[in-house]
């Protein structure tokens, strides 16, 4: 490999894969909670936490691709399968020609009150419990210098 | 939602909102940058990083199923992707009956080297940049105790 980059520390090699390796984990873990309470993936999960907390329990594909972070074309799919679950509806907006509502659904509710208590009894036990409130500042903290660095790129090169 | 569930506080929901957030940014832009630089996926990457990692370039699904924390059935369909696109191969182990071995190809390696570059100076620049000393010290005691509370957990629990 090209020898004029500048490598990371071994301690920053470590870090980074350990963050990984946590994500990773957490994630299975999230996710296997979540498909046995409610039948429900981390992607259904986080599309029906953001619709939730919207007024009216709805987003346009646009927003929602913003809020998670995915690209439109990820959402679009992901919605339509959501869509033949009956967690979730497309409502066409005939006052403008912004395209189409996604509107959680009353089973899509009743889907997310059932998975929320384990979910969050799960991030509680797996995340917060081992924190000490020193840790929990610590890590509010470089959470946002790191958000931070994320807005301060140049345009174009993060999403 | 129950109310005998003891629900995040305002902190703690907040950091762990923010958490998420900051790993899906992380994860478009990483996702971008190796598209851009190799044409890989971030689990593309993933993947080949475990394998550059063994001995030899090679491992079993099951490891390497339980290095990415991904289930079976994935590791077999997206390996199966990266095998029409030669970056790996899968190779029958005549010696036993434990299944094939997944082995990194000199294109799966062309293409993880070309990455690495880009990659690590992203993660540099996105992460570690924005953190002082201080912080990364902080951060990995934050992440190995996180570690620590799921090696704890009953087994099955977590992944």
């Amino acid at each position: 490999m090209s020898s004029d980059v500048q490598w990371l520390t071994a301690e920053e090699q470590r870090v980074w894969r350990r963050w990984l390796t946590l994500n990773a984990r957490l994630s299975a873990a999230l996710h296997k909670e979540l498909q046995d309470d409610a039948g429900l993936s981390m992607p259904d999960f986080e599309v029906l936490v953001h619709l939730t907390d919207s007024p009216e329990g709805r987003l346009r594909v646009t927003d929602l691709a913003r809020l998670l972070q995915w690209e439109r074309s990820r959402v679009s799919h992901h919605v339509t399968r959501m869509e033949r679950r009956r967690l979730v509806q497309r409502v066409e907006c005939a006052e403008d020609g912004r395209g189409a509502f996604i509107v959680i659904t009353p089973q899509g509710r009743a889907a997310i009150e059932q998975a929320a208590p384990g979910h969050v009894k799960t991030v509680r036990r797996l995340v917060f419990d081992a924190l000490s409130p020193e840790d929990l500042d610590a890590f509010a903290t470089i959470i946002e210098k790191a958000l931070a660095q994320l807005d301060n790129q140049p345009a174009g090169f993060t999403a």
